[in-house]
């Protein structure tokens, strides 16, 4: 990654307020405190790195407004009301540098049924397999060997990776990205075994993705047995997330990586689900709901509340139990012991 | 989703002998009870939404036999064994209606090895790699992008979707499914380290899926060491399941989401592996073992028995601890009590 | 899978010194201890199986120098230091006979930019997709359907399976293998929500992947935030493993199918992750730690020792734990006694 900003273009894309000391080269790389060299570009962006500021060879750092210290001589600090969200800002601008959306092109090894429709100045890589009746929108990405099945309708500048796969009559709003890999509509798990033999139930239904969700890296949803699976405004899934049939994830919800979400279940907006919980089917988790790591929920949940371990408590007496679990053994001893203290006295 | 059936084709498509009330019009829909609008078919499947029925606007709702209630005005329900098996036929008659298994056809795209032998009927769509002496059977569909090694020997009337791989020498019987982003026959996991460094163990055998198995998304089965890891007779496996090496798992067995099966562990037929569970290596699951979800399996089992928690227990007594250890808390404040209790007297 | 070996030949793959009886006939197939026919080679690798010995069918057989017993007529052992590793010798000579690296060649369904860089006896399979500036190593294998993005550094005689995805900018060392459908290079999963709508933290780092790695079927190894994510010379990486941004993997360490590694973790040399193990951000896991299966690491660990459960303990207190809570239905009663022989008392 090569760069070259001035400390100015760093203070506008901030819109920092506040510079401490001074730094007049140019500005030619971006780096965690404790690798930077000078000519770089860090941030604090979690206070357990605080103490890494003062060593840190950066020569520009963004801190928090209250951050206390003081720069080195050629260094200067940039004062921000949030570090992490001033990069992120000044990384767009970057990202927007280094990989610029493309021109409209259709590469000529695409494979494009003569029914599908293609928006304005969409961009369609080598490899890429665009069914009958799909509707690509205006401006989208798709970079290269993609599968868009009969009747999709994309939206405008969505960006999908390499390999996805979005099998037929499956939605997606504006502005979706999907990364490498990931499977949109494949069929939910669904039979009937009246004799022990399971009877596919045929999943009919379709997978609706809302404007601005960004989807990880191997994900799989499935489209729903009738009616729609959907995925709210602004949700953002990680990479090998399962989200099973008929699932509703509510706007604003995070899901983090190797989650998976069984069937019909609602997620309200902004729950947020750790990496390898999983949630029951045919629950509702209420909004702002947590689910801690490797959590198991198995019922509705209240507003607001952050719950953890398999099965699932409230985060509070979860690590209640944890701490108290440990004592078991001493618990033990102490329970002999007064059944020996007792002993005596039953004579 | 456009449908358009009557009520008689409803009645007979679903094998029932008994109607109450009547609905004249056309049913164009299928949709839950609490979403279906006139128009609609729907369907009692899950007890947890009986009093959802009354509710129901749909024109025509599948009920069980024993379902207490009768129809509004101008509302139908057909009385059937079981609805959620019902309405399967019906969605199997509509998706063989909304994607027809299609005409015999070689993509000019599709890249076949002029030593591969494709079966009458068969459906390679674009961008497919299908390489030496492998044989597709008949009216088998490759829909698109997928890859097929050398070697690979599949049956009739198979259905791999968008960028499934087979690695090579992998057999397939008759009807196997697979869902896109699929990996059949990748290399077991494998090392010596008789120095700290990691030897590969060369994987040598390969992966060999029965008739009428069903395969998810993103899914992952290993090729055997050497010998095959086996897929039998009518097993489901869901999306982003891990199978390792020299597996076998039994006709019959449902393996949900995000699994995982350890090398050379049998499991025998009818096993479920509910969703995020996993089960250690060299073990032998009786038939009919049901494991929860996030559950871990590390001993042999017993036939039909239930198990849940990490490590796994019996699922009664998994219960009972999970039940008492909420209860720890109290514990320790009685315990303590009775130390207090103890002290005077040891005056 | 067909072979024909002589026992001569078994004897100088393995490098053994000792052999007990004798057998003149080809060496034919390979297989486990209880399956094999007479013409297989077959071994003791793990001690659980010595009583398979005696009932093995196998013509030769590889068992530990320490081995007691002595083969049936027409039957030979082989005695070597480690089973395993000189029958992972042995397939090796004959996997590189099954499938032979393959000869220099481009095929012309490949798109390959006018600026990429194609080695020396590279091997560029049907339907891959190279863009602008890549350079690929003298004899690396691209096997089938494989996107190189724009600037990927790819060493020499790597192995890249079909539908694998890379991501712009990474960098892979010499003899990197990657199974099918696995993702190098995905965004981070990182946001910042300032107004509980979530604003993408650009993800503008790479992932270099150090000699001699190797790495499953459908895994995601995704960039850094800006720097580099990292998987140290010959760690092995199962099939569905996330690594998320900014990982350091060290050098010769083991991730198991299915587990995950949150953001800026560092794992040093040597360190073994089981199956469905997840590790928490911004960790230090010293060397030769060992995480067991489902295992949840919320803390640095200690070089070299062993942890269980979520949350993990030290193995031992986990093992202690698990046991003692198994009893808390006997505890609970053990309590109440207690409590009713103190009542008379406080009268």
């Amino acid at each position: 990654m090569q760069i070259a900003y001035r400390l100015s273009q760093i203070q506008s894309l901030s819109g920092a307020d506040q510079l401490d000391g001074a730094f007049e080269g140019m500005i030619t790389g971006i780096a965690a405190l404790r690798d930077a060299e000078p000519g770089d570009l860090s941030f604090l962006g979690n206070k357990k790195y605080t103490p890494e500021v003062k060593e840190s060879r950066a020569s520009v750092i963004l801190v928090p407004i209250e951050y206390q210290g003081t720069p080195k001589a050629g260094q200067c600090f940039v004062r921000v009301g949030n570090p992490s969200l001033a990069l992120a800002r000044i990384c767009g601008e970057l990202e927007s540098q280094l990989w610029p959306w493309p021109e409209a092109n259709i590469h000529p090894s695409a494979v494009i049924h003569e029914t599908a429709e293609i928006g304005l100045g969409a961009h369609i890589g080598p490899g890429c397999v665009i069914e009958a009746d799909a509707k690509i929108g205006d401006r989208s990405w798709l970079q290269a060997q993609v599968f868009v099945g009969r009747g999709v309708l994309m939206g405008e500048r969505c960006w999908l990776r390499p390999n996805v796969t979005i099998y037929a009559d499956c939605i997606l709003g504006d502005r979706v990205r999907i990364h490498a890999g990931t499977v949109i509509g494949s069929d939910g798990f669904g039979y009937e075994s009246p004799s022990g033999v399971h009877e596919k139930v045929p999943q009919i239904g379709n997978v609706v993705i809302e404007n601005d969700v960004e989807i990880g890296a191997n994900t799989a949803i499935d489209r729903a047995r009738f009616s729609s699976t959907r995925i709210g405004e602004g949700a953002k899934i990680d990479n090998l997330v399962q989200i099973a049939h008929n699932v509703h994830i509510g706007p604003h919800c995070l899901i983090v990586a190797q989650a998976g979400v069984s069937g019909s279940t609602v997620l309200e907006n902004h729950v947020v689900v750790a990496g390898q919980a999983g949630i029951t089917g045919h629950l509702r988790l209420a909004a702002g709901t947590i689910v801690g790591a490797q959590g198991g929920i198995h019922f509705d949940t209240e507003p607001g509340k952050y719950y953890r371990g398999s099965p699932a408590l409230e985060a509070s007496l979860a690590n209640r139990i944890h701490i108290l679990s440990k004592r078991l053994p001493e618990l033990f001893k102490r329970l002999e012991k007064i059944e020996e203290s007792l002993l005596p006295s039953a004579h």
